[in-house]
């Protein structure tokens, strides 16, 4: 049966370091923004909650949360809830004395799953575990949703594991910092890794990037959406504004698109007869 | 020891079909330019020898050849040999009565070796069997090469393979197309997918494509050479004009650039404990 389109939104948004109750109702107000303008599903960046730069882990330990009985999980879930939408939120999970980069995915129903960031950037190596929970899609009303959180993009495993399990959505909770040797004014990386993966996998990618400047470390913004092609649906947003980005999207597309012509699919077409 | 870095150079040209003897002739003419502008290593679009579209298989035995002892491969190999550099062709090899989407690598002490597609694109199904050498990497005197053809690029796999065997350079002859919905005006998907596996390999990639109209299929153009973080180091050439794209590369830095911070490099990063 065909699947009537939905509206995915992006929320490029500043979190403010620490300031998790402030952050959490701004999230809320800009998610409920957007269910008002028709959004079925809301991608919020990495670590939305708490900010990102931590400088210890005990800093971390103080301000993460489990998931999903935490306090930002709970409001998160029960705003889903209440407006009949999905949201996929980076949150900071705390698991005992162990912290995970995490996203949270629930829906109308209530709490759906949690996704672990799998590739750990930089220091987050100094608090974080790496994610065990390995690259989860989830079975929504909407359709089948992966998660993929800032550096997992990197990896073209990330997508091409969720696509062989069948996502036909990922959707990217980010913080994208500079690239090193990244020239002047050029576009951000991470826009191209997602569209490649997109297109290479015949899925849709919905990456919500944070902005501004935390101690120091400037972030990207350029939130983008891209259909199952590769080509850009809607984005890329600003590099320092905040932003609601929205695309309209026919899930059914993502099986349509992999068939590139008669002869090829990009998933069938796989010589995992020759990849070692 | 540090090596020299070295001119790398890919020709963009249009071969007209069927008319191998005046193919070759042109591309070594274009080469023994490249050469006395100072390149090392010259890359020739795909089946650069006979040109792209066959209708049958019956057409591409006609004009298929063995390699290295056929008449096109040996004028590569003695070009190279008396310019002192390596060449990477395309070409339609013919081996007893089955047929391979090809490359032929060979550098001023002769033969190197030989590439077969692994990938093949839409009605190349019909008329070329599916290449059955694996990925290989070739220790040359410039440094470890590896080659991808055309829809070789369109998984990220290729690159993965060719990096993790120690690839620095991977040479790609193509004959790109454009992809389905690409939106008039668009660069070349490939573009995109080229510069995304460089960063994510940290690789230089030099991709030559074929330019023109032949038998009603348009090619692309768009030949670039990208570094190892992914940013484009010459081209994109223009979408329908013969150029020769030239840089300088410092293969080492393919070592160098894998290391994008104190924590993370982008092999030893992978989570090969979590993917399929």
């Amino acid at each position: 049966m065909r699947r009537a389109p939905i509206r995915v939104s992006c929320i490029q948004f500043e979190p403010v370091f620490g300031a998790v109750a402030q952050n959490v109702a701004r999230a809320c107000d800009l998610i409920r923004a957007a269910a008002t303008d028709g959004s079925a599903l809301v991608v919020l960046p990495e670590l939305a909650n708490t900010g990102y730069v931590f400088e210890t882990a005990e800093e971390a330990l103080a301000l993460g949360e489990p998931v999903p009985d935490g306090a930002s999980s709970r409001a998160w879930v029960s705003l889903a809830r209440e407006l009949g939408i999905h949201i996929v939120a980076g949150i900071t999970e705390r698991d005992g004395d162990t912290l995970f980069n995490s996203a949270l995915v629930t829906g109308p129903q209530g709490y759906v799953g949690t996704y672990r960031k799998a590739h750990l950037w930089d220091r987050e190596n100094l608090v974080f575990a790496k994610g065990n929970l390995g690259f989860p899609v989830f079975d929504t009303a909407l359709g089948r949703v992966g998660v993929a959180i800032c550096y997992d993009g990197w990896f073209p495993e990330t997508f091409r594991q969720l696509a062989l399990a069948g996502a036909e959505i990922v959707c990217v909770p980010t913080n994208w910092v500079p690239m090193p040797d990244q020239p002047a004014g050029e576009a951000a990386m991470a826009n191209l890794l997602h569209r490649a993966a997109a297109h290479s996998n015949g899925i849709f990618i919905a990456c919500a990037d944070r902005i501004g400047v935390e101690r120091g470390q400037p972030f990207e913004g350029q939130s983008l959406i891209v259909g199952p092609r590769g080509w850009t649906i809607a984005g890329p947003a600003s590099r320092d504004r905040p932003e609601t980005l929205s695309a309209v999207v026919d899930l059914d597309e993502a099986a349509r698109a992999k068939d590139l012509n008669a002869f090829n699919s990009v998933l069938r077409d796989r010589r995992a007869d020759v990849y070692g």
